[in-house]
């Protein structure tokens, strides 16, 4: 059982503290109408005061459905944040003008989350902000973010929840059921569906993170397999294989060391 | 005195460990007609060949003089790379259009970095390719670069390296001495110089930098108070408060802790 008034005395501290030490006018945050960006603004709300939050809502035509826009407004309605609504599209299409096209969705979904990035970097300097990211523990495990996108970010606030706590939390801060119960998405093409993506529950991938995040050794994985008879070998070792494969997208560049 | 040959071997193995490793088809890199993207480019092709590198000439016209964008085609020529030029104008012009205009050089700066980052990760990521990253250890150590922009990339082959011994390392692997000789400029505003922006020649800086890399505890930033007597208390502090503030820059987005 996780004492969530703890948990959100921290994460409000952690939120103030960070702008406070750098002399910042407050943050800015991409609203998806999603859990995450929710639990993320009620948060910063709570932090800060409304008047220090900007929300940008960053819509695409083909991929954002008209709910999730709504219910990112509504969010902004009752937290009564600063927002603008901004379609990347325009964009999108430019630099797909521009690049050689292509069919693979990966790297136009890629595409779309860096621009939401240098959309939110350039209200971010415009205005002496820091930008909260929105990525849970889970997400960040297994590198399920885009490098430079939405992995482009100062700060991580709910960065050591897992998403199964994100939920339990989402709920103790008395957010809308209709978005704590809506199946999460990243939305970067048509009917993705991060469970249906990974081919795993987040309760199941939970469970398996918070074993392997404890000592990922031979040994470990071994117990893992044990540990989880319902999960097949197969889907741990594909977990493992996207936290060691995707270990890049949290760190920084690799330095040649000359040493 | 630097051993070359080693630096060299050193460069070159990592670029091609790393390419060996992921899988990968090759690498992108960004072509300014400098000396550091000209260097990470003669190494990129001695370790893989000329056939596995994919040379991107972003420039800007309002900013990116002619004789650049020459130098970075007589780079290519002398390597027979494979290169695109790309303007980034248009793309830059819509995403001002969409946003709110501003007159600050730096945010619009910092726009131009970031939009080259997306394209050479478009591009990466359509052909299964690393990112090159150009910054050498003076730009990482004081941050001298724009986060997720030119900071954004996979491997940073020269990272270990001074700007000073770029230089050297420039001679060594017979760079054509226009582009070694060239004045240092990250091109994103009209007249931008980097060592009239830092008030100090590279030099000095890296003499300051190699000293406080060694440890920056306050008795350390006290002797080398005396131990660069010609330069000023003002310019020693100014070097250690970019190091410090920037330190961000080099790391993953600070996650809050709730151990």
């Amino acid at each position: 059982m996780q004492d969530f008034h703890l948990i959100n005395n921290s994460i409000n501290t952690f939120i103030k503290k960070n702008v406070q030490i750098g002399n910042f006018n407050g943050v800015i945050l991409g609203l998806s109408g999603g859990i995450d960006s929710s639990v993320v603004a009620y948060c910063a709300t709570q932090a800060l005061g409304n008047k220090k939050i900007l929300g940008l809502l960053l819509p695409d035509k083909e991929n954002t459905p008209q709910k999730d826009l709504d219910d990112a407004l509504k969010i902004c309605a009752i937290l009564n944040l600063n927002y603008k609504i901004i379609y990347v599209n325009d964009i999108k299409d430019k630099f797909l003008e521009i690049v050689e096209s292509t069919d693979n969705k990966l790297v136009k979904g890629n595409l779309i989350s860096r621009i939401r990035m240098c959309i939110l970097y350039y209200y971010a300097n415009s205005l002496n902000r820091l930008v909260l990211g929105t990525s849970n523990k889970t997400e960040i495990t297994i590198g399920y973010f885009t490098k430079f996108g939405d992995g482009g970010n100062d700060l991580l606030p709910i960065g050591d929840l897992y998403k199964t706590q994100v939920k339990e939390f989402a709920k103790f801060l008395k957010i809308p059921d209709i978005i704590i119960n809506k199946k999460s998405s990243a939305r970067l093409w048509e009917n993705q569906q991060t469970e249906d993506e990974l081919g795993l529950t987040f309760e199941d991938l939970d469970s398996i993170l918070m074993f392997i995040n404890k000592s990922d050794t031979k040994e470990s994985i071994n117990l893992a397999y044990k540990y989880f008879p319902l999960i097949s070998k197969e889907k741990i070792s594909y977990v493992l294989s996207l936290k060691k494969n995707n270990a890049h997208k949290i760190k920084f560049s690799s330095i040649c060391s000359l040493n």
